[in-house]
């Protein structure tokens, strides 16, 4: 069963912050429901990339009230076909572009409900064909949020949503946060047993927190995402170790 | 007649987000008005550049609920006498300094009604000479926006709001976004017939959407905005020609 | 007597705006309190400058609602042993770890009292020991908002909050903005007598406001937080004087 909407709209994209693009869609958002809350993400994804978008989509499961309608714009495909996606998961909601952007959040719920959003018969004709997180996400996520749609509503039902491309091999840097933490693809429950991670020719022992080391050193740590991260007390790892997402890491026992 | 206040105020200034500036302004307002509903159009104007200003706030026309304040704070002049203007236009408020800021807002609205703020008359008198954003325009958008204050007793309607200056000659760029995509003063409806865009040597294809050439290409469309744009699929147009606003480009037919 | 809650919640962290993190800590105060109002002081301290978080922090010093919950996470110590404080001061809740990020807004109000949040008393456990802003601020935040929870009832009173290094000797720089203005500590009230001020290696004329002097020319004069700056007229006064914060600043009489 899909949650009741909690009033809550929270927005992720790569518009940046540099222009009036997220401002012009809160607006569109506030047109079509005047009482939604408007909760920001992130608006910095790197440009197009929704490998990263993804990733910063997931860190919301389970963080928000339920009923949150997430909103997701990292969309390099904006004004050819692809498809709009809805999904019920989490006990939320989920509207993004059909990129692979929802495949993480998807994975991890076994429940999860896709649907494609049927822009024609919501009555929805796009204004612009670069600006669809204003003309066609912003009032479906408004209508959501505020009830004039149901979740079922928005169109039927699909069992095909695209998914993300992930790298061979074993474990990986997943993401690089803007104080240069290198995450992994290490979840918690992997660690028994680990006493240090080898990364970029290095090897840097598992901690508990930051302050196990001194000022200037590596440490690798369960981070806030529950994943390994490896990280330097008050630096940047990603630039000490020269290294990023992508880069092979290696658990040592 | 000016609208109904929406209990949405709307703020573009050139403030920043790397101090506190944008936030005590946000306080100021709430203390004006504990309901306001805050959103932002954008913070990061170029510093004291009125013209991108303007351009950035006339896209935030019809896109809000009616009866939205906004209040657009670029401010080169602030602590010297110019005057701060409040208008209704396109069924919305608009505050600002009286320095051009507001001139394609009024331009498009042949009903638009200005006034000057007399702020001695609402019992404002600012703490600093630096930061009116926080000491004027705050509790003026409070106020109307809570009711407060309507809008014909912020002051005496004048008729003569300082324009901005328009380039002379053809059309142009006028506007060059964080993506790197140069924005023109042709609209939509100027390109029957045209088949190109001719800008910094180059001869761009005019088409619908980025899809519609290869990644890395030049593309002409029109964006967002309904302006004729130059963009690069998955790069930076701007870095790519070399150019940016005040460019001239030609329609080739 | 601590104020009535007024519904708001402020945010200044250290977090920046690249990464889902601030929006992740959004969620959960509103999962601790669906109705809290959220506004943003900043999140672009420089990373773990616990000096320059508690300038900005202080900058909010009687300028929200009364009764607005301030929750600052500027916060090197994250994981270790280091307290949490909830104060009541200036007619509004402060909330934030025990490293002097506090201490401005402390030492300014007589009657400001300060408890040791206790975490486990309230049924805290931190999932993390790296993002105590999501785990533990983010739902005291939103109890004392939203009333779950009053302030007596966070933890028993201290008298021993850390307190900042100040810098021995004279008027100083103290904090340098992102227009390059140089905020020194010198209060207006000290200036009587004053008609330059010597910073760098040069003698900078007090005067009222930018437009008192030329385009790019320097300038001394009391800014929004009430305290002597030296500016340049639409420049950087930082660049031009090649300084920053800790510089010495000299009255001319």
């Amino acid at each position: 069963m899909p949650p009741r909407p909690s009033g809550i709209v929270a927005l992720l994209t790569d518009f940046g912050l540099d222009d009036p693009y997220v401002g012009v869609m809160k607006g569109a958002l506030l047109a079509a429901h005047r009482k939604a809350v408007i909760v920001d993400l992130c608006h910095r994804v790197p440009p197009q990339d929704v490998a990263a978008g993804a990733f910063m989509l997931a860190a919301a499961i389970g963080r928000f009230p339920g009923g949150t309608v997430h909103v997701a714009v990292v969309d390099p495909g904006v004004g050819s076909s692809r498809r709009l996606l809805a999904a019920s998961a989490h006990d939320a909601f989920w509207l993004a572009p059909d990129n692979g952007l929802l495949a993480p959040v998807l994975a991890r719920d076994p429940r999860a409900e896709v649907r494609r959003i049927d822009v024609g018969s919501l009555g929805l004709e796009p204004e612009s064909r670069t600006f669809h997180g204003r003309d066609l996400f912003a009032p479906v996520a408004g209508w959501l949020c505020g009830g004039r749609y149901g979740f079922l509503a928005l169109g039927p039902r699909i069992a095909d949503p695209v998914d993300l491309e992930v790298a061979e091999g074993g474990p990986r840097v997943v993401y690089e946060d803007g104080f240069g933490n290198l995450v992994t693809s290490v979840a918690a429950a992997e660690l028994a047993g680990v006493r240090a991670v080898r990364v970029a020719d290095r090897e840097v022992a598992l901690r508990a927190t930051y302050a196990d080391v001194g000022q200037g050193e590596l440490v690798a740590l369960v981070g806030s995402f529950g994943l390994l991260e490896i990280a330097e007390n008050r630096g940047s790892a990603a630039r000490t170790l020269g290294t990023g997402r992508g880069a092979a890491v290696e658990l040592v026992r």
